[in-house]
């Protein structure tokens, strides 16, 4: 069956909302989506017990570096198989700002995503689709150049800054200086991730219609050269956030990479059923 | 259990993701939400076959005028129970535009809203909270003045215009011209609401992890006068819509009317639990 | 002449840029301009040394109340004299918060706006024709509802909020609670504006091509009734901004009116010609 | 003197308005202004008369190929001479979308920006000061990529889309496959620019405050490798704008190609001053 149709004769087809007799309207594409795009990752590490709190069960802290937090800002293009998108660039280009701690379930480690933002409705709840809980804010990051004076080159020296806000107001500032090379883009969003997915019911009584344990990764990665350095960030306070719960005790570095990745499917771990 | 704690010892709080340790974060606040706005209701008659085709088992054509479309904008402030959110009105304002039409299930005569654009987050996941399937556009909508040359009153003659666009492309365009008052705005959202909520598996091979029938409506509800008036509209082609296929046939009227409401909660009548 | 033609034998038509053949494309159409919106407005007196620091010669301090400032949030809808806007109302609405104090000019009082932004692009550089320093920022102020919970009613008790953000920093927060009645809308916007228009010369070299003193006020101004009470205000840091010069000392009180007002043209009353 | 300080005792500091005591809040910094961005360029004829009515006195149709037009979107970033605006993004980077056609001045060749559209404020005003008649827009152009599937290699069969839009409604599309390389990126925004730069006088009777004939180039550029391809093109109708007038009667070709350059003044040809 093609298109996320749901199986049902005369049923409506589209992977996503809103269904319809053609699937044309549906917000998100069927995967597999491509992406490709620059990423900046800032690590640090916080109290490992405002990451603790944001772990339920079954999770649990990561065993070494239990504190350490990635804010990583990635400056996307991305696609569906038809690659259409890429010609109406509205619908393939967005930022988006997130933060990843690290934890443990079933005796391996995890990547999570606790908090992000993008700027593109599609990217949103193709995110909420993977289990990353998406608003909507007003990202940007510095873009490497090759000619001129406006923009850093990819060597030591080149200096980025990256800020993240919503609702008016300014959420996170980041700066990244190169200093040199590094073998990979950090380690905190290097794991597999572990999300939930999780949907209350419409009687909206505290319970869940959807309320999942899953993992995924991409695949067939590709990156550019990895570039390292020092970094700094800071976070601020919001009346709907609570991200100075995250506030940096110790920075670790920086990272610049471009990324090329794909997308198709995860795996649904624990699943609780709706009573 | 209060803000939607997920009733997990150690559990997250919030009544919608991301959820956290202080509940803080959350999107979307708890229920109860409560509604004042605008209301400009056009109303016509489309092929009823464009109508049934959305409406998928097992929801059946509406008995009388199956093929009655209403497309509505809603110049809304909203809130939650803590009425916070007057105060930041950032985070109380928007505009929806949406189409509705009628369906049978069981014997009863319910609305379904089958597209509809929203222009913040919140009012976004809200609305997917209740069914609605929206996504993000560029919505205006005239309204009416009491003072000066710059809008219209509420009086014959008074008119209006509205439109809807998303990824830079004007979807619809209407306008309105009162000529009297109406008893109600129209009849085709005048029904309790039948809406799928629906959200694929991450292995996304064409089920669903939630995929519910649900039924809601608001309480409480307050309404100025209404006028009544002619209406004209027009649909246009995008390659992520169908709206096209709702073309009017033959207009019915327009509607103007201020309108507070409130919700609660909203009941779920079928359920198909992932498997 | 008509749409402000220039003039020239097989000039280009248009009352603002850009200039064509039709004059269509002018970003502003020619005046009247006609407004009907919504004002809240906060004043408050901060040291006199900061509202005379903006005060170039030949302009001087107020005669009383020298520190006296009104920041106001205005919810317009506008259009030109044919109303056409009015029924695409994209082109038609906006909001601009705007900071303005008083001044002396040849023994006479005037109101100055010193900051101000909007959010759409014609109404900013309509602003710049009658010497409002526009620029684009995210504004939001509450409205006064008839109906439902979701908004302050036109009494006493009636509470509204105010922002202004711009490049995603929070730079203005208001609050005004109704307590009464008032004659008017406060006294810091009461006068006719004396205003400079202003621009460098491409040379950049610190002279101007354009820097006139002007002055100009609405026609046929028609206002609904005036709602006073206590208002707050806070003013935020931004590399860009120096708002906090503008600090509060002791507030004044807030005042919320319906507003309709027309525009036709003003006086030049000094004019610096470039060399 | 420094910063545009406008030379008066007294007198308020900042290169634009809004001017104050510390030249902070000024919308446009003063130049130098470094630029490094990626352009993609359309080149096409229509018919010469309709770049002819876009041409007033005193300049005239090119003699060669004088219905040349080249339709441009450079996704830029740029700063002033602290290089600031580098580490807090938002003020640094917006795409513009700008048809640009030649003309002959006194004997020589000019190009000549007709229209055109950007998404930052700073980046619209800025324009105004260079002449460039700048509207704000929604505008989007693939970015080339190295890594992974979503995004056009720099090689023949790499494919671009780019679109500009606005008020809601698509103005502008056009794609763009390589085929190979290029000495230079096409011919028609290859010269000096001459721009009117005009502004109504507050009497708005059809006379003037600024009306200049002015001519402007960067300094030190410096390009990237330029490919060369096929192109297409579309001009859509707007009740603000008359694009459609520019049809293309025959495409030239594409050319993509990076970008540094740095503007530091202009010099006026012709000045026509007030009366």
């Amino acid at each position: 069956m093609s298109d996320g149709d749901v199986g049902t004769p005369g049923g409506l087809r589209g992977f996503m909302f809103p269904r319809s007799a053609t699937g044309r309207s549906s917000l998100v594409p069927a995967p597999p989506w491509h992406y490709s795009g620059q990423m900046l990752t800032i690590e640090y590490r916080t109290d490992p017990a405002a990451v603790a709190e944001l772990l339920p069960p079954p999770l649990g802290p990561a065993d070494e570096d239990p504190g350490a937090v990635a804010v990583i800002w990635a400056d996307w293009q991305s696609c569906s198989d038809t690659f259409e998108e890429l010609l109406d660039p509205v619908r393939a280009q967005y930022i988006e700002t997130f933060i990843v701690v690290r934890c443990r379930y079933r005796g391996e480690t995890y990547s999570r995503c606790v908090y992000i933002w993008v700027d593109k409705d599609f990217a949103m709840v193709r995110g909420h689709h993977q289990g990353y809980p998406k608003k909507l804010g007003e990202l940007h990051v510095t873009r490497p150049v090759t000619v001129g004076l406006a923009g850093p080159r990819l060597e030591p020296g080149g200096r980025f800054g990256a800020t993240c806000s919503a609702y008016g107001r300014r959420l996170i500032e980041a700066t990244f200086t190169i200093t040199g090379a590094a073998p990979s883009a950090g380690f905190v969003n290097g794991h597999p991730m572990v999300h939930h997915r999780v949907f209350p019911t419409i009687e909206s009584d505290g319970t869940d219609s959807m309320h999942e344990l899953v993992t995924m990764r991409g695949y067939d990665v590709e990156v550019g050269p990895c570039y390292a350095g020092d970094a700094t960030i800071e976070l601020y306070e919001s009346p709907v956030e609570e991200l100075t719960r995250l506030a940096p005790v110790e920075m670790i570095g920086g990272y610049w990479q471009e990324v090329g990745t794909n997308w198709r499917a995860g795996t649904t771990l624990e699943r609780r059923l709706p009573t």
